[in-house]
């Protein structure tokens, strides 16, 4: 079951994680080139502007890198939910002078109903392909692994691990309840364990006999050093790529990172419709007030959440984008990708011996 | 700074948790016997009990223990908000046949008020002093560390371990989000960033040069492992001791730790006052459906907690206890401490080679 992992040939037991709006070919290409996997994240674009990614990215490295997905169920618009919404965003767009949206759209297709994309992905066959939020359907995992992509799925939950083994996905990336970004949980109406990396190793381990690749706080070679002897085969990290020259992160998220926002994360599903991890901001400070009110379904909440951010923005004001990060924030480094990841795995020979 | 923890002289670099009503003094003995660092909780007791324990610890060990008391700022009481809570819960009393308490009082004095219990602390003097849910005053710690007490003090956010540092306390105990029982927070009504092990210990390190004691998740060898790269000097482990037959959970607890409920803890503030993690069970069902509702400070709310879970039991039904538990509570092991505190060192050999 390890084989496939061990066939990347990783000098580095590292993934960089795939970050919507943030990660990039550049970014990807550069942890690939340095010994690591890079990721690039699809979730939010469609097949076309997928496919020129894998080629950009294929244009920067000859090495193996990750393509994510996101497969949640498709959202249900609920009209009344969506206007009950806007109402209450209302007050927030007048303060930039600006009128919230008429009516909101799911702004990107899940690829558990986007046939181009998968068609795209089974074309150009890359390395390594991820699923967020849940499993594609049987159709795709056959196709993708008849094409000798490597597939990985999230899991918050040894449930959601076991899921993923009997889908027969080759490894499970398990996100533990510090991670930045989106949490990936299958149901996010479900309960959630809220399950912490430490723990959620090793209750996974226990339950399935898949790798793992372990997300989540880590920041430094021994948060790595950590997480493999936890049982991991890798660490994924995210938040501590933001602040590389690669990414796309703005002024302002790069900013935010650096200051005292870090300290306090904030799990928080009204800027986009799924509990997401961001630094604190007007956004979740603005979250924090909505009571029992639930968003719109993931990604139409998004829709009016970018819309804010765009009414903000256009008034010199930044305090509402989606700025994700983990729990370990405050850590991150601003140097290029090849170089943290030469830094990294020193501090990773340095802790093992 | 090292040097105090290693003139302990652990052959293990594990921390049984204290755990008022759960810890004893036969469980503390054989685990500082074992060679690791056995606790005792005096929190729920008098200067009087407390010694007792302490007696009751060294009649069966002459290695050092740990002796660990709550620190918590003193309640407040407000009748009308405990009538309101009593009435609330009054509906679950009478499912019972029984009738909620008329009036509630804070059935624990904190040490911080209580000068019988330095006295004692003071005269008997353990190897060993913790504290939990903030510092004791200055007095306190000066005398303390006359005596020659290694003074130990939970922190749940790097502003936390900032704090002991200045204090004067030797160890900072870093408590993860994932452990379970109360958690160490000093002020519950301040913003808690929920930090998981993973970030924490990795954030105070980088803000103070104590020594840090790692809590929260770790049920294993290869988690002691994780948290000694992390750069901890030991691990404390609570719930990982529940099972063991020198501890004193009842059947009720033991049962439930062995049971689903393990997969599903929940942190709640309605069984004490003060947040903690327990097994899913019905009281913390129903503390799912207080909403705004806030409990009287602690621990006033755990009289009637305490209350209820008598209630219930007299009527056969032990689902109101504290069963506290951390996240890692499905791995745990039933077996003679000192059996477990053998295993224990065996694994992280066998992951740290």
């Amino acid at each position: 079951m390890m084989d496939g992992f061990k066939a990347l040939g990783l000098a580095v037991p590292l993934v960089q994680a795939p970050m919507a709006g943030t990660s990039t070919p550049a970014l990807a290409a550069a942890v690939s080139n340095a010994g690591a996997l890079g990721s690039i994240a699809l979730g939010a674009v469609d097949a076309q502007a997928g496919r020129e990614m894998i080629e950009a990215t294929r244009a920067l490295t000859d090495r193996p890198f990750n393509v994510n997905l996101f497969t949640h169920r498709p959202a249900c618009p609920d009209p009344q939910r969506e206007t009950d919404w806007l109402a209450w965003l209302a007050p927030e767009f007048a303060r930039f002078g600006a009128g919230a949206p008429a009516s909101l759209r799911p702004i990107y297709r899940s690829f558990v109903e986007d046939e181009a994309m998968l068609a795209m992905l089974v074309e150009t066959a890359p390395a390594v392909v991820s699923f967020h939020f849940g499993l594609p359907g049987a159709v795709a995992i056959s196709a993708l692994k008849q094409r000798g992509c490597l597939l990985l799925a999230t899991a918050t939950s040894p449930a959601e691990a076991r899921a993923i083994e009997q889908a027969g996905i080759d490894i499970i990336v398990a996100q533990g309840i510090e991670a930045g970004g989106h949490r990936g949980m299958f149901d996010p109406g479900a309960p959630d364990a809220a399950l912490g990396l430490m723990a959620l190793i090793r209750l996974i381990l226990r339950e399935t006999s898949l790798p793992v690749i372990a997300a989540g706080g880590i920041m430094d070679g021994a948060g790595m050093a950590a997480v493999l002897d936890l049982g991991a085969v890798a660490a994924q990290m995210g938040t501590a790529f933001i602040d590389c020259p690669e990414s796309a992160a703005d002024a302002a998220y790069r900013a935010a990172l650096r200051g005292p926002a870090a300290t306090q994360t904030i799990m928080t599903d009204a800027i986009s419709g799924r509990p997401a991890r961001a630094l604190a901001n007007r956004f979740t400070a603005l979250a924090q007030t909505m009571g029992a009110r639930r968003p719109p379904d993931y990604p139409i909440a998004y829709d009016a959440g970018k819309a804010l951010h765009a009414a903000a923005k256009a008034s010199g004001v930044h305090g509402y984008g989606a700025q994700w990060a983990g729990q370990g924030a405050p850590l991150a480094r601003a140097m290029p990708a090849a170089d943290l990841v030469a830094v990294l795995a020193e501090e990773l020979r340095a802790v093992r011996g």
